[in-house]
């Protein structure tokens, strides 16, 4: 038997049975096993790779029933004749040429998005002592179990057309139903079917709506610091992109607003300081835009995280003239890998942003939208948003506390909810440097300046956010992070 | 015990237990139970509803658990306080006003794709006796118990960090791998990790391809009859849209092409023809492409379906110039609802492809990723096509057949493979009324006139595809037809 045919990892992701039938169907169809040689008994290879040998015979089983082995009386196992019959064309027109790139890409772009500046983060921030990283998920607070039973059940036979099909333009009803009914109305948003579009998260929604309302004339603002991807898709659109500062009370109503025909704000907590904008200011941002007819893109994210006062209702819920189309996500709650947002507006924006989405990506896979929906129909999303809040508002005032007592220079804008704090550092300091001197210490920070539009961004705020780390390595991670800031 | 609470349907899509808690936490969500007055006991809700009290007493549990029922001793199950916590800010802020849409939305849409026409095809298509519906799958020949399984295995613990996770721009390696792997050499196609972009679906790489490579000035050329959906995505973004004619040997090699800098393709089997393009053709367009200095790309959709010959070697394993780039789904053989495609090509152009990608989505859902690479790295997937090839086969083959017997008037192109039939029918047929007579008579047919990008198009073309037919429905189904259209 040759050794190299099966190694077994134990501890792996994967089943014993599982990895020998890998293992097999890898060296089958790479063309390592010959057809006239047998493959090792059952005995033989359960007693080398020292695994029971029913493991042996159920993956072996699995392999014949499917056509890859083929049993000869008296002689063993083979590699099956229609096995091949699927392996590379390659084989029959040679190796490939090398290929001489000929082709002038540069020139050939009408646009590049590569060239833009982005957020990066390590894939591996779980192997960080301290990740105050933004946006993902804590694995210890959410229901595994209740999702995958939710997984479980929309994957069932009964349901089979619904997630198999291509669906094109149309959205799982189900799920559609959830939202009108279980997440708008805490958000004051009354909706019919037809102004709600699932998209493929917030992001899908945005990059839809510029795409439907943004042209090279088009005169757009937003908020200064802002959301960087929105600030990059707004860009490859148009030149004129205003941006609009921020004070303690979110996005301010200056000239920048007066000349737009779009408005981009987060007014639940604004992105990134995480300031609220309080009702007074949204009644007037709306009567601003009544007066110079634009349009308002709400981004409703996080809106769950108030920890001091009650929640104020959406901008969307005071719009009574249909000018504000509200940006909704479950990224934030269920989990961002799933790739589920949504968008309410007006019916006939609605119907063109499902035409291009149409074009786009046809619609979110079917199979997520119905797991989604069982878990919001069974109560799961609510019992995850209660936990979600306690374990949050802990954390809050946990890294409240340690900012003030490590870096009392530090000053940051009054917040009430969020998942994250912005800091102002002392003047000197280059966050990108700080983040990289901290992640040597095992410290995860989000340094700020990407998050500004201008030209000289300030370079002494940065982002901790508290979503992903446990509430005991809050204090001693504020405490080391003061040490790193002290020796710059 | 208000009879209204609970119904229960047996024979429903979900469990009994999962059916009470529905309704029970619908009612509390809704405000349909008040807090003063208890619920009724397990006993009498098992009672009342003909159900095990040990299913009852589950649910109750559950609901328990989660926060949304109290139990107060001696008196019974009451509605939790904190169950009503996240309920509804509507109410505080009072009922909506009525909107009045206040905006020329007509006047703020930079483009209008709900404008343009597209192909539309009943979600209920398997009610129908005789589906000979397009792109759909066979639930017969779905492998439903395999894809469960790895579904389950890749929702595992273990790997929660790889489909919870926001992961930006990057694809799951284990999936890229098995397309490098599995997939592209069956095509002659040999490629690196980063020329190799998951996408939302075959539809969503041409989507971005367009995005990055035309703009209002590109001249495009595309098959006629072709791809409506990329004829709709050309056409948002350039007015110069060739349309070169197809003929028994797929795309012809004329004037069009040479006036354009992109050029799409299906060389496999044409849509809507399934006419295949031979290699010398092949060839030709390659240093067509060489000459005139145009990129092209392929979609290579059904290559797995040829019945006749071996299939010919991808367009993109022939050119040695770096100017094909493929497209490539996983629609056909896994399902069409997952919306999982990828394609490749030249490094650079990968790199901006996938900054756009994470403007626009992020990136394809993380744990329909990591299923569909177990999938692939378990053999099912090669299994699968195996079956489906077969499978296919047989019905083209009867379809054929019935065509010759019962249509011998219709022409057709000679076909080699594919999953439909392109027919012609008599000249004074109108296929889109021929489409609603036969639907009537339970048979769905694909009018012709939606894949022609001219003005006047001629109407007597339909589609019979035999995908999601059973063999022994397609000669009656045929047979039907013939009459309908002997009736026109």
């Amino acid at each position: 038997m040759r050794e190299w045919l099966v190694h077994i990892r134990r501890g792996e992701y994967s089943s014993l049975q599982t990895q020998i039938r890998e293992a097999l169907v890898s060296a089958i169809l790479d063309g390592q096993l010959s057809r006239e040689e047998p493959i090792p008994s059952t005995r033989k290879m359960a007693k080398t790779l020292g695994v029971s040998r029913n493991t042996v015979v159920l993956a072996y089983q699995g392999l014949l029933d499917d056509g890859y082995l083929m049993a000869r009386e008296r002689s063993g196992y083979y590699v099956a004749d229609k096995a091949l019959e699927s392996v590379a064309v390659q084989k029959l027109t040679g190796k490939p040429k090398p290929v001489k790139d000929r082709v002038d890409w540069e020139r050939r772009l009408t646009q590049s998005p590569a060239a833009q500046e982005n957020v990066t983060k390590p894939l591996d921030w779980q192997s960080y002592e301290f990740p105050f990283i933004y946006g993902q998920v804590d694995h210890t607070l959410f229901p595994l179990a209740e999702w995958r039973d939710c997984a479980r059940q929309a994957l069932g036979k009964k349901w089979l057309g619904s997630w198999t099909n291509d669906t094109w333009a149309s959205d799982d009803p189900l799920l559609v139903e959830q939202i009108r009914r279980r997440i708008l109305p805490r958000r004051g948003i009354m909706a019919n079917d037809d102004e709600i579009l699932i998209t493929l998260g917030a992001q899908n929604a945005l990059y839809l709506l510029t795409s439907l309302l943004v042209d090279s004339s088009t005169r757009v603002a937003m908020e200064e610091p802002g959301y960087p991807d929105v600030r990059n898709i707004f860009r490859l659109r148009t030149n004129h992109v205003a941006l609009a500062p921020v004070d303690e009370k979110g996005l301010t109503l200056g000239e920048a607003l007066n000349s737009s025909q779009l408005v981009f704000t987060t007014p639940s907590h604004q992105f990134p300081t995480t300031v609220t904008m309080p009702l007074e200011r949204r009644m007037e941002l709306l009567r601003r835009a009544s007066e110079k007819n634009f349009i308002i893109i709400e981004d409703d994210y996080e809106f769950e995280t108030n920890y001091v006062n009650e929640p104020c209702p959406a901008l969307k819920s005071l719009d009574d003239e249909g000018r504000v189309v509200y940006v909704g996500s479950l990224s934030k709650t269920l989990f961002p890998g799933l790739r589920l947002g949504f968008m309410v507006g007006p019916k006939k924006l609605i119907a063109e942003a499902r035409a291009l989405r149409r074009l786009m990506v046809r619609h979110a896979p079917n199979n997520n939208q119905r797991t989604a929906a069982l878990f919001l129909s069974l109560g799961h999303h609510d019992t995850l948003i209660r936990r979600l809040h306690r374990a949050y508002r802990a954390r809050w005032e946990v890294m409240g506390e340690a900012l003030n007592t490590y870096m009392p220079k530090a000053s940051r804008n009054p917040s009430f909810g969020g998942t994250s704090f912005w800091v102002k550092g002392p003047a000197h300091i280059d966050s990108d440097t700080l983040g990289r001197a901290a992640a040597v210490r095992g410290i995860l920070i989000e340094p700020g300046r990407i998050d500004f539009g201008v030209q000289n961004p300030p370079r002494n705020f940065f982002r901790l956010a508290f979503s992903s780390i446990d509430e005991k390595k809050i204090e001693p991670g504020i405490r080391r992070l003061a040490d790193v800031i002290a020796e710059q």
